[in-house]
């Protein structure tokens, strides 16, 4: 299916037809709408591991149709009775880090001793065209032809809160369809790797080597969040850089406090190209996943992250509610009154709350 | 007056005076009540530099009776014309990083320059006491009897937003004063670091040597806040070892992102008690301070923070306001369906939401 057609059967699903998709296009989506499978249907397909019946979950999850989310819902319900299971792994590096080369080497090592894999990815910023990074499968051209594993591109819905909450729901479809080891992509450089890094039991960050000698970038905080720094391209004249930048990377882990995971981070070079260390690689993500397994942090994490994600999702609510009741001129007015010094930052949020609260009541 | 009629005094203003306070207690705040100072009273006082009023002024913004606050509103709108003047500067280090011994050290040095300087505190865990920081003037010697120095303990109001709009406020009521320098000192454990470099325009993280060798418990992301780390007690023996740690720091400061002021956070060795380097950490201050005051970065940073502050009171108000209308218990439950997989963290938060925004309809 066309991404073109694809993003017309999120949209327009159930209404009249634009002019501008043609025969041929209408005629194939008229086929894939009929018949139309019921919320068993789309549990049994997906239980089964049916690749074309979770990419259809899938699809209908990021529609924004009433019809569609409803009936999302129903799904990721009947799905979470068959979910949990799986090692989730989150990946993040700035654009050149050597992501998708990684992705296809690690993947392949993780499919041929059996497992299934499952990459997603969270790109706030992608539209339509399903965004920057995994929009591309052209780059992992073995893994995209592997049974064993499902590549999806980002969803795009708008905010980050919105992708994020999507990419969980779809983790949920994928391990409901056997997936056990999930991956999720992200580029580092923004807030997104905070809500990789809430979602997963294990986080990567891959730097190129030769860190130590020029930035890369990367957002404050980020290398405080890693399980894991990845030096990647150890290979050719690289050999001797990627090590020194080991080192440095060792130094500066050294400086951080500890991990509530009461483990160290790793750090490690790999050559994805030549194949090099990618076994050592998966065998860290083993062993930490063992470790707090055995320490417990892996369900307490799970936890408080589900606990997390469900304050998030309140939270954001509340904010949007208020945002999209006082008007932005309102807040515009009196965030300039307060950077002016005319008043401080809680009388103006003061007159605000009032404001709102008085809508509501009278609402 | 003493910690516990200033106490009382809060508590019990206006209010019939309980068995358990003396008769000169009772005396003194009857003194201490009359006249009654109008608001105009506290603007002329504070704009005069008069130190009494000003404190008084902080204990009626610290009191949670009705009619404080709002006396204490109106006195805060009539200072902000006068406020904005001052460097901000936040200090933090765990418990015997040797705060105490160097804003001792580094205030002396700055009201020899002819500066008036304000030393507040941020310590949630506080209480009537006035907290484990700063409560202690003896430990301040010569900036306690400075007249150009003003102390003042942590105010204790529970929470941490609390605590953070108070001092916000009592930084306003300090620069009407003429405070030219403000300190704001935290403990290096928790999100208060948060809060106060959210308030500063230079955030200062103390370090004791030899830190590479041992961690210090300094929370995720402190680090990467600072804009200065000094490595204290750079002293006796300690010397080579601060040294050390200060090359790891500079190191580790390499491997971070820059900083949004574009300037490179500085690492400098002192020693408070032989007063050695005092100076020359003042001047990395100044300095830091004219080159964002020529990049603009300083009045875009306050900018962004009154904005940030305004949102944060918004935020937490309409947060407080969703957990004190759902019942404790309904949360609970809903958040061990979440965790125990029966429903997802965005269908658990939907069912909370509808049951707000139905009591509040219905309010």
């Amino acid at each position: 299916m066309s991404e073109e057609l694809k993003n017309s059967l999120i949209v327009n699903a159930g209404i009249e037809q634009p002019d501008n998709i043609n025969n041929s296009a209408i005629q194939r989506f008229k086929n894939l709408k009929r018949p139309r499978l019921s919320v068993d249907d789309y549990i049994n397909g997906i239980v089964e591991g049916n690749i074309t019946i979770l990419s259809k979950a899938i699809t209908i999850l990021e529609s924004t149709l009433a019809q569609h989310i409803e009936l999302s819902q129903q799904i990721i319900e009947k799905s979470l009775p068959h979910a949990c299971k799986s090692i989730r792994i989150g990946i993040t590096g700035v654009p050149g880090a050597g992501k998708s080369t990684l992705i296809e080497k690690l993947g392949k090592h993780i499919t041929n001793q059996g497992h299934k894999l499952a990459v997603l990815a969270i790109d706030p910023s992608s539209q339509r065209s399903g965004g920057s990074i995994l929009g591309d499968k052209t780059r992992m051209e073995l893994l995209s032809v592997d049974p064993n594993a499902f590549i999806r591109p980002s969803p795009s819905c708008g905010t980050l809160g919105g992708v994020a909450r999507k990419t969980r729901e779809i983790i949920v479809l994928c391990e409901a369809a056997g997936f056990d080891v999930i991956f999720v992509e992200t580029v580092g450089v923004g807030q997104s790797e905070i809500a990789v890094h809430s979602m997963v039991d294990f986080f990567m960050l891959l730097q190129i080597s030769g860190a130590g000698d020029e930035l890369q970038g990367i957002k404050r905080g980020i290398m405080e969040m890693a399980d894991c720094i990845v030096i990647t391209k150890a290979d050719g004249n690289n050999i001797q850089k990627a090590e020194t930048t080991k080192g440095q990377y060792i130094n500066a882990l050294h400086l951080l406090p500890p991990k509530e995971s009461n483990q160290t981070p790793q750090v490690i070079t790999v050559s994805a190209v030549e194949n090099n260390k990618i076994d050592a690689l998966w065998k860290i993500v083993i062993e930490y996943i063992n470790f707090v397994k055995e320490n417990y942090f892996f369900d307490n994490n799970r936890n408080t992250q589900a606990k997390y994600w469900m304050n998030q999702t309140i939270n954001e609510t509340l904010s949007n509610h208020f945002k999209n009741t006082i008007s932005k001129q309102q807040i515009k007015d009196i965030e300039t009154k307060v950077i002016n010094g005319k008043m401080t930052s809680f009388q103006g949020a003061t007159i605000l709350l009032d404001k709102y609260f008085n809508l509501l009541r009278n609402d």
